[in-house]
């Protein structure tokens, strides 16, 4: 069989799954910080276009993708499965492994999927210029791509240790057009007060967020772009799933489990929920599992409660499994999965116990990755070794039980970007976080009162 | 019609097209740089094994890939053909632009293409440990990977002015198990000759490929290898042209013109030598244009003579375009192509009028490159910019004269690992660089004494 599996452009999927049609139990609406009433979403037009709160809210089964976002698409689209033939010999296993790989697109990893659609919608809407956060890099990279492919301007919020860590990211967003600040930055209220309590503050993810919303919010021709959490951010992503499914079939197998890596919760999303689609109306038992870092565990050890999605609380309360919006990661160098808070959907999923998931430390991660690199020749995103180290226990616990498992998992980016975390990794520089329970405890704590009566 | 067109696995062609089968003039053989006489290609075992000696000389048409390098292959290939057509638009060209991506490789291009052949025909014959030279990093990188692949060592000497430049191209090296070390070093005699003269010599693949060999020849279980100019590295890499004929049948279409980089001569090989058949043995006329750059114009101002490989002169002398083998070309990001002369089989079809050159200065190659970026949404490397610049001239002719040409080209790697070349770009810090007659004329002058009476 061909380890690489391909679909025509011709036969693409046309249509994004939106999984809340076929949830159990909807996601529960987003608050009002003060009046702790559910939002009316169009409150939410600001930042917005109409087509996407529309999305946001939608409960259609599926999404007709337009045209001009499939022919985007054609520049990476669709992505290959491959079989991992070399990783399951060196691991002398009988599972059977494959991977989606997303790190063929002008970004480099998935996101472009979202910001290809995001750019688009607003474009059609008369939108001149969007502002953006990033972590690692990967989401200010595809919305540059994507802002510079439909004719907007793009301005990025970079946590800064990413910018400092990784500043060829930072290159590779200006060659697409875009304009890169180091987060906080002095140009927003939001970064001032994070500045003038802790001038050397590293910055976050929701910081970061809270500076592009502040940006966004005040000029009438400026939206926002979010790369994760929002409904419609994973919806864009499920054209990952829906070509697997696809091409799963050409290779005449079917996966018991779904892996991918959790930041907000996008790529997991994006892989997992097409085919969590057959567990929820045809009664398959596909184990579709998370894996986040140990470091920022809201899955396994955070609560499902109210939060804001950014840091200075400039959000709707979310429902959702959090560490607290003033949870500060360590900073490993999977910067992409430093986000106190998993999506509403990915939540509700969990708590509905309908998805699994797993905590990983970093060694453990960079060790897979170093396999998956000398073997399958692809070398892994720090955020994507985290699915990497978790197919590997699978694929360890079938050899041991004697099974043959078939195991699908995103690898959602590749690490060229990330030679320094790898170099870190060679010269055993990198150490495993654990996660202080006073800290989360005050955190959690705190959100008490941001909770419905 | 698709963008991305593939062949599957299975039709993977099975042959490298040797073009010394049809060559209306066949090289001229290497000579022993003392007796001037044709050297006994059995006197290089102390460097290669003796499969790719064999390969060097044979004059047959086809040669079969073994059954172990086309499981490497399937790794990465066969690779895409992608119609450029967002680069049309852009253009508002006549002209077809298609091209051969081997930027999804391991190493991020062409180069494990030979790199697999070498280590495999080393491992076979019981080669412990290979040595060899790395510019930009690219054939350090493929070399390390194949030599994994395999179970060989790998020790690679990295020009020093690339090693600083880009570090990170040291670590993808390191990862793949690889010893990387800065040339010129103390470790040879050749180094320290050149760091005795120069402690700051900023190192050439002249110096670095003398370090390699040095090693290699005084240990009998490590031998050498080399990422171009030689006859069986350039078959190797006819790998990339074999796909590109039977993808062009798919997409219905023919090249007129196919245009590469050129440094020492192996990706312009291995895109142009299949089309060249189709000149050769059936009458046709495609143009095929070699990219250089116009700081080591060995194809346009160099001239034909024998002279070394190497800079310290460890090699037979070989018949080629030269700008000699002292010349020290400017540093230019595409650290790819600096390098003094051109393989003997390109040279002495440029010789024939078999092919056609061109020199491009780095800030129109830069300027396609980021056009390329924007456009296609692949940021090239820098030697493939100079294919790039060079298909938009002729694609721009090709509006002029309201013609629509077909064209091919290959691009040749990706530019992850250049960010800082384009940050240079950008913030407008790259020049370009004028060849000194005085010093061209001098040392080519004292060439003089090497050549045969």
């Amino acid at each position: 069989m061909e380890k690489k599996i391909f679909i025509p452009e011709s036969e693409t999927p046309k249509r994004w799954y939106n999984i809340i049609a076929d949830m159990p139990n909807k996601p529960l609406p987003p608050l009002h910080p003060e009046t702790k009433q559910p939002i009316n979403p169009m409150d939410l037009a600001a930042l917005f276009p109409e087509a996407l709160i529309q999305q946001e809210v939608s409960t259609d089964r599926f999404i007709d993708i337009p045209e001009q976002v499939l022919d985007i698409y054609k520049i990476w689209r669709p992505t290959p499965l491959i079989r991992a033939y070399n990783l399951e010999k060196a691991l002398d296993t009988p599972a059977k492994i494959y991977y989606k790989y997303e790190g063929l697109s002008p970004s480099g990893s998935h996101k472009p999927n979202t910001a290809v659609a995001q750019a688009y919608y607003n474009k059609k809407e008369g939108v001149r210029k969007l502002t953006t956060e990033t972590g690692a890099g990967q989401w200010g990279t595809a919305l540059s791509f994507a802002c510079n492919k439909v004719g907007l301007e793009c301005e990025v919020y970079m946590v800064k240790v990413s910018y400092n860590q990784k500043p060829y990211r930072r290159v590779i967003m200006q060659t697409f057009g875009a304009n890169v600040y180091a987060s906080p930055t002095d140009r927003t209220q939001a970064g001032r007060n994070i500045l003038a309590k802790d001038v050397s503050n590293p910055g976050s993810l929701g910081i970061a967020i809270s500076e592009a919303i502040e940006v966004a919010a005040s000029d009438q021709h400026t939206k926002y772009a979010l790369g994760s959490v929002l409904n419609h951010v994973l919806l864009h992503q499920t054209i990952i799933g829906e070509e697997c499914i696809k091409q799963m079939e050409i290779a005449g197998d079917f996966p018991d489990i779904v892996i991918a890596p959790l930041g907000g919760g996008s790529n997991f999303a994006g892989i997992s929920f097409p085919f969590l689609r057959y567990n929820l109306t045809e009664g398959k038992k596909i184990r579709c599992i998370a894996a986040e870092p140990a470091s920022c565990p809201k899955l396994t050890k955070g609560k499902f409660m109210y939060d804001f999605g950014d840091t200075a609380g400039y959000t709707p309360l979310l429902p959702m499994f959090t560490l607290g919006h003033n949870f500060m990661p360590a900073s490993i160098h999977a910067g992409g999965l430093r986000y106190h808070g998993a999506s509403v959907l990915c939540s509700q999923l969990l708590k509905d116990g309908l998805i699994e998931a797993v905590a990983l430390q970093q060694t453990e991660c960079f060790r897979a990755g170093l396999l998956f690199a000398r073997t399958e020749g692809i070398l892994p995103a720090p955020e994507a070794t985290h699915a990497i180290a978790q197919v590997i226990r699978e694929a360890e616990k079938a050899k041991e039980e004697g099974q043959s498992k078939t195991i699908l998992f995103n690898l959602c980016g590749h690490g060229y970007f990330d030679l320094q975390a790898y170099n870190d990794f060679l010269e055993g520089k990198i150490t495993d976080h654990h996660l202080s329970d006073e800290e989360l405890e005050s955190n959690l704590t705190e959100l008490q009162k941001f909770q419905p009566a």
